[in-house]
C-alpha cells in the first residue's frame, strides 16, 4: 500500500463492520479499558454516570486505536518509506507507539507548544520530532512536505476510515460493557477535536444501542462541531481563540468524520477551562483516574448539567490522561 | 448468624475454595479492575512490569471485596443489629458502602487522624463514624464495646476467613488475566497492613499459578510481617513509628493471615515515605492513575530495586487511590 493508496481509501466512509473489524485486529493488542462508576457522585447527580476510562489505554489515550488499525494494514513495501502524523501530542503518542512496536521509522509534527511530557514521550518511543508553530504554520503542509521527500505515509489523525473506525472500537466495548450490566444508556458523550473518536464511536453505539444518543463535547472557542451540526456545514473556529485543552484544538471537523457526524449526532456541548478542570478533579476524587483537561470535556458536560442526567444512565468518555503534574496539581487545586 | 457465630468461623483458615466462592459471589458486584502494563516502563526497567489498578474498585480500594464477601452472608436477624468496623479508613469505606448496598446499619470506628476525606466519604455512604486517638487507645476494645451495647455484628478488618477469601478474589483475577496474556508471573507484590489482601492473594496464586512467588510490602518502620516472616513468629511495630501511609499502620500481623502468609510467602519488602511518593508519581505519569500513600509500596519495592525485576514478569498491586488533592500533589512535585 502506498501514500496515494492510503488516501484513495479516505473516498469510503467507514461502516460498523470496519469497527468490528478493527476490534479483532485490536484484541489482545489495545487495553478494553474500564467502565467505571461511582455510585456516590451517580446518587447525587441523580442519575447513573458511567465513565469510560480511556487514560488507561497504552499511551495514555484513545488514539493507540486508530494508529494501530491503520498502520498495522501497511505492507512491507508502505513500511519501508517509514511514516509520518501531525498531533498535538496524543495521535504522536499513538503512531510513535505504533511504529516502534511495528519496526517502522516515524516522524510526527508536533507544534512547539505542546506540553513537554507529550514531546517527550512521543521522542521516548524512538519518533523524529519536528516542531512547529501552531497559530502561525500548517501541519498539513510540513507533513506532505515529509512525505514527498522521504517517500514517507501520512497517518491522518482524524480523517481517515481506519482512523475512525479503530477509535471506534471504545464505542463498541462501551455498548457491551453497559449490555453486560443490563444498563440502558440514555445518551453517550465523548471529547470531539478533529471528530474521529465520536465519529467512530457513534457508529457503534447507534448501530449496536439504537436508543442511545450521542453527544460531542468541546472546549468553548473550539465548539466547530456543535456550530456544525447546527448549521449543517463544516464551521471553523475563530483563530484567537486559545483553551487550556491543548488535545482539542482541530479548527474545523473533517470531512468524512463530519459525514458522519452530522448523521449519527444528537448534539454538541462547549466546555470552559474551569470546567474543564473541575471535571479533572472530580475524575481524581470519585474515580481515581488522571484526565488531561481535553479528557475531560464531556464529564464537565455532565457534571455542569449541560446535559441534564437526572433520571437517565449516560457513559462519558474520559479520553485522554497525558497531563504534567503542574497542570494537575492547578486543577485539583483550582477546584477545591 | 450472631456475632459469637462470626467469631467462631475465624477459627477455620480459607482454602481456595473460598476465595472461588467469593469470587462467584462478587460476579458483576465488585469491579474486575484492570492489569495494566506501561510498555515504555518496563523498557526502562528491563522486565515486565503490570500493575493491578485496584484503586478503580468501588469505594477505592480492594477493602469493598471482603466487606461484601462478609456482610453479604449475614442473615436478616444478624443484620437487624446493623455492624461495626475499626478501619484507618479504607475498610470504613468499604463496610459503610456495603451497608449502605444492604441496608444495614453502620458504626466504624475510625482513627481521629484519618485523611479528612476518608471520614467524609464513610459517612457520605451513611455510616454513624466514632473516632479516636490511634497512638492512644485501643479500636478493638471500642469496636468491641459497641457491639456489647448495640448487638451489632463485628466486620474484623483483616483477620476473618470471609474477609481473607474476599480479597483473594483479586489474586484470582491476577492469575486470569496474566495467563489470558500468554505471562506466565515470576512475582506479585502487594501492599500489607494486617494482611489480609496479601493473604487472600497467596491463597490464590500459589494454587492457579505455582511457579509465581508472593511477596508483602510495607511502609519502613510497620513492616512487620517482612520481620515476622525472617523470625517465624508474629512482631510487633515500635509504637513510636510514623509514616505517611495511613492505610499500613496495623500494629502487627493478624492471627489467620499470618498462619496463611507464613506459609505462601516468599518474603517482604519495606519502602519509605519517600519512596512511596515516587512510587505514586509514577503511577501518575506511566499509569495515569491516582494511588495513595499505602497503595504505592508494592510499586515502590520494584521501583528501588529492593525487587530486581530483570529480565522479569511481575504484578504489583496498587491498592487504593484514596489521598486527598494536597497529599498527592506533595507527591507528584517531590518527584520531580
Amino acid at each position: 500500500m502506498t501514500s496515494s493508496a492510503v488516501s484513495e481509501l479516505a473516498r469510503d466512509l467507514p461502516t460498523l463492520a470496519d469497527v468490528e473489524d478493527a476490534a479483532r485486529r485490536l484484541d489482545g493488542v489495545a487495553v478494553k479499558t474500564p467502565l467505571l462508576e461511582a455510585p456516590q457522585l451517580s446518587a447525587q447527580l441523580g442519575g447513573r454516570l458511567f465513565i469510560k476510562a480511556e487514560c488507561l489505554q497504552r499511551t495514555g489515550s484513545f488514539k493507540f486505536r486508530g494508529a494501530y488499525n491503520c498502520m498495522s494494514r501497511l505492507g512491507a513495501a508502505a513500511r519501508k518509506g517509514g511514516v509520518v502524523a501531525y498531533s498535538s501530542g496524543n495521535h504522536a503518542q499513538g503512531v510513535a507507539a505504533v511504529a516502534q512496536m511495528l519496526g517502522i521509522r516515524a516522524v510526527i509534527v508536533m507544534p512547539a507548544d505542546a506540553p513537554a511530557m507529550k514531546i517527550r514521550n512521543t521522542k521516548s518511543y524512538g519518533a523524529e520530532v519536528v516542531t512547529y508553530d501552531r497559530y502561525g504554520e500548517s501541519r498539513e503542509a510540513i507533513g506532505e512536505r515529509i512525505v514527498a521527500e522521504r517517500g514517507a505515509i501520512l497517518v491522518p489523525p482524524f480523517d481517515h476510515p481506519h482512523i475512525i473506525a479503530g477509535q471506534g472500537t471504545m464505542g463498541l466495548e462501551i455498548a457491551e460493557q453497559a449490555a453486560a450490566r443490563g444498563v440502558r444508556l440514555d445518551a453517550v458523550i465523548g471529547p470531539c477535536s478533529g471528530g474521529g473518536l465520536i465519529a467512530g464511536t457513534a457508529l457503534a453505539i447507534t448501530s449496536r444501542s439504537p436508543a442511545t444518543k450521542v453527544y460531542s463535547a468541546e472546549p468553548a472557542g473550539f465548539d466547530d462541531l456543535a456550530r456544525s451540526l447546527k448549521s449543517g456545514r463544516r464551521e471553523k473556529n475563530d483563530p484567537a481563540a486559545r483553551s487550556i485543552c491543548d488535545a482539542l484544538l482541530a479548527p474545523m471537523p473533517g470531512e468524512l468524520t463530519f459525514a458522519l457526524n452530522s448523521r449519527l449526532l444528537s448534539g454538541g456541548f462547549a466546555a470552559s477551562d474551569d470546567e474543564a478542570r473541575q471535571a479533572m478533579a472530580t475524575a481524581f476524587t470519585h474515580f481515581k483516574i488522571v484526565v488531561e483537561p481535553g479528557g475531560a470535556v464531556a464529564l464537565a458536560a455532565v457534571l455542569t448539567g449541560k446535559y441534564a442526567i437526572a433520571g437517565k444512565a449516560v457513559a462519558v468518555v474520559c479520553s485522554g490522561g497525558n497531563v504534567d503534574a503542574e497542570t494537575f496539581c492547578t486543577a485539583l487545586n483550582s477546584a477545591r
